[in-house]
């Protein structure tokens, strides 16, 4: 809340590697009751705080104080994935075109992947770009969505469908904000990071499976550095692959089965987190099915996601055809035809790859409503 | 119609210098009738035509034959401004989306500036960014909204206010399509033709006062010159200054008052060329005022705009506080100040320039309603 106030000492940084285009992303804790971290980035008198009802009355007034010299307007969202649609971002547009906010003006994030997603749309389109900034209050955000400018809306036919991809000017993750989380958010997010493993980080997995009951309990050292691995594993494959041509599709891990899920479920039902969860179970057992994974592995996957307490079985209410049917919109999908991010090993992901018929049906009549 | 038909011999070709995102404008007639051209930079099978209603009887089929390799969908819009719409955008979207179309759809925008804008719109945000081709039939979206990736809706309260900067992968501009643009249409693309003239090319200026009339009569020799030398007037402005950091904002000459007018009078009451060339003539007006042009370069810009079948006074229906009003959410503004870009000489365009709120009042008052 002072000016004068030092920035924590338990502070880490690390640079999103994309040229001109390339930006910090700051870890530690009480980050948001200094204010120098964020004027630092901020070269403008007007400012639009983006947030939501659940983090508003707990945030709000600790990032509109941190900004003395600015006129600082803000837009209040409702909670929740249900209302990450353009209707949404159409009426934060009104505010800043109301307001006659000028292409100077920075918005601010405050919040978790809904908010920041569509925030980060809102400036990628409002008079064709403006500065803004992550500050993520959600794990999963934290480790995932706040990380490498991927903003979007969801339609209702397709998670995702609507978005651009447009940098942040950096990054602001508090650890502090995670202790006002709740438990099943915070479980949400550590599916991320355990993607994070899974993916491309062998070593960070084993760390995971020795650890996890430290993060679930908080220890604030330990979740700096899980963020931190995090960050670290999405950034350099960010950088090497900002528009998702190849590597960074790797990411989407378990994300395929797990949109589907939040589409055929309602967006909202089911958390993001939660469906990737589900979703890597089933990835999992497609890449036992095709010879890669063994029995162990599959088991030590899906014990590491429920000692984090996620969800490993999809409920009940979706059918082989449901899930084909709402795959079928996927992103990676080309001429038609569906591709997955499967594991050849745990630390090791393909590419996009098309699968047999058969045993993607076999693995979702195991998994779905037969 | 048959892929072993050669291109026209009259083609000319200008390149878009924008590193990874450089692209062809080519420039001819009768390049619409072969299909080599189009099919040089589609490397799908999947492609989504947005045309209108008025283009689609004379142009359609056309493209849509030249294309024999493709599952070919189509949507026709219908015609006007006043259809530039988000709502527009969303049911483009829908057609995406419901026909399960992926991320290698290519986008050809077949018609004149709001079905470029909106397509290339639609283009830039749908999975976040998809491949798009300019096919524009007007002399307008010829010369410049073709060219240089500014992609756009409008808001209720502004114009442009939503969109993104988002290149093309080709522009095939065909002077053949310009013998059915009802003359009115015709007279609104030469006002920025003229407009390139006068914030860069003196020359181009001089030319176009000793053939403006041959323009008007359709000389396609004449007419293939004046769309080649706007083209690569806006292309080094284009390679310069890509997102309108600088030298760019000059390319909206005589825009700031002629999006007012256009807010004002309602989207499509008065076509976009026609509000430019009344708002050339008061940027005119204003750059006199301020000692830069003299009386006879003011009378040799109406003069020429008159020539072309302009208009060169406002409706009668703003008044001085409307214009203030509109131009309140112009993008060039910084920290709510008003800036105009102005002329020096014919020739020689000012940057974006805040201006004495007294001698704008004065050239408001002397144009608008009192």
């Amino acid at each position: 809340m002072n000016e004068n106030v030092e920035v924590s000492h338990f502070m880490r940084s690390l640079n999103v590697a994309l040229g001109e285009r390339s930006y910090p992303i700051y870890i530690g804790h009480h980050l948001l009751d200094a204010s120098e971290l964020l004027n630092r980035h901020i070269d403008s008198r007007h400012v639009l705080i983006v947030t939501n009802e659940i983090v508003a009355p707990l945030y709000l007034s600790m990032v509109q104080e941190s900004l003395p010299g600015c006129s600082v307007a803000t837009v209040v969202l409702p909670d929740g994935e249900i209302h990450k649609t353009m209707d949404t971002a159409m009426k934060v547009i009104d505010t800043l075109i109301s307001l006659k906010m000028s292409r100077n003006t920075h918005i601010v994030a405050l919040g978790g992947g809904v908010v920041g997603d569509l925030a980060g749309f809102v400036a990628a389109c409002y008079q064709r770009g403006i500065p803004f900034i992550q500050i993520p209050t959600t794990l999963l955000a934290q480790v995932d969505s706040s990380v490498g400018g991927k903003t979007a809306v969801n339609h209702p036919l397709g998670k995702n469908m609507i978005g651009a991809f447009y940098q942040p000017k950096c990054v602001i993750a508090d650890m502090t904000t995670l202790q006002t989380l709740p438990d099943r958010e915070f479980s949400a997010g550590l599916a991320e990071v355990i993607k994070y493993g899974l993916i491309r980080d062998p070593d960070f997995f084993e760390w995971l499976e020795l650890h996890i009951d430290d993060l679930l309990n908080q220890d604030l050292d330990k979740l700096g550095y899980a963020v931190e691995r995090s960050c670290f594993n999405k950034a350099e494959v960010v950088a090497s692959d900002e528009r998702e041509s190849g590597l960074r599709a790797t990411l989407n891990l378990g994300h395929t089965f797990g949109h589907a899920l939040e589409t055929g479920m309602g967006y909202g039902e089911v958390l993001h987190g939660e469906a990737v969860a589900i979703g890597i179970c089933l990835a999992a057992d497609l890449s036992r099915r095709l010879g890669w994974l063994t029995d162990t592995d599959v088991a030590r996957i899906v014990a590491l996601l429920e000692r984090a307490r996620l969800p490993v079985t999809p409920p009940a209410d979706l059918g082989v055809d449901d899930y084909l049917e709402h795959m079928s919109v996927d992103k990676k999908n080309v001429e038609g035809q569906l591709r997955f991010i499967l594991l050849k090993k745990i630390g090791w992901a393909t590419l996009p790859i098309a699968v047999d018929r058969n045993q993607l049906v076999e693995t979702l009549a195991t998994y779905g409503r037969s």
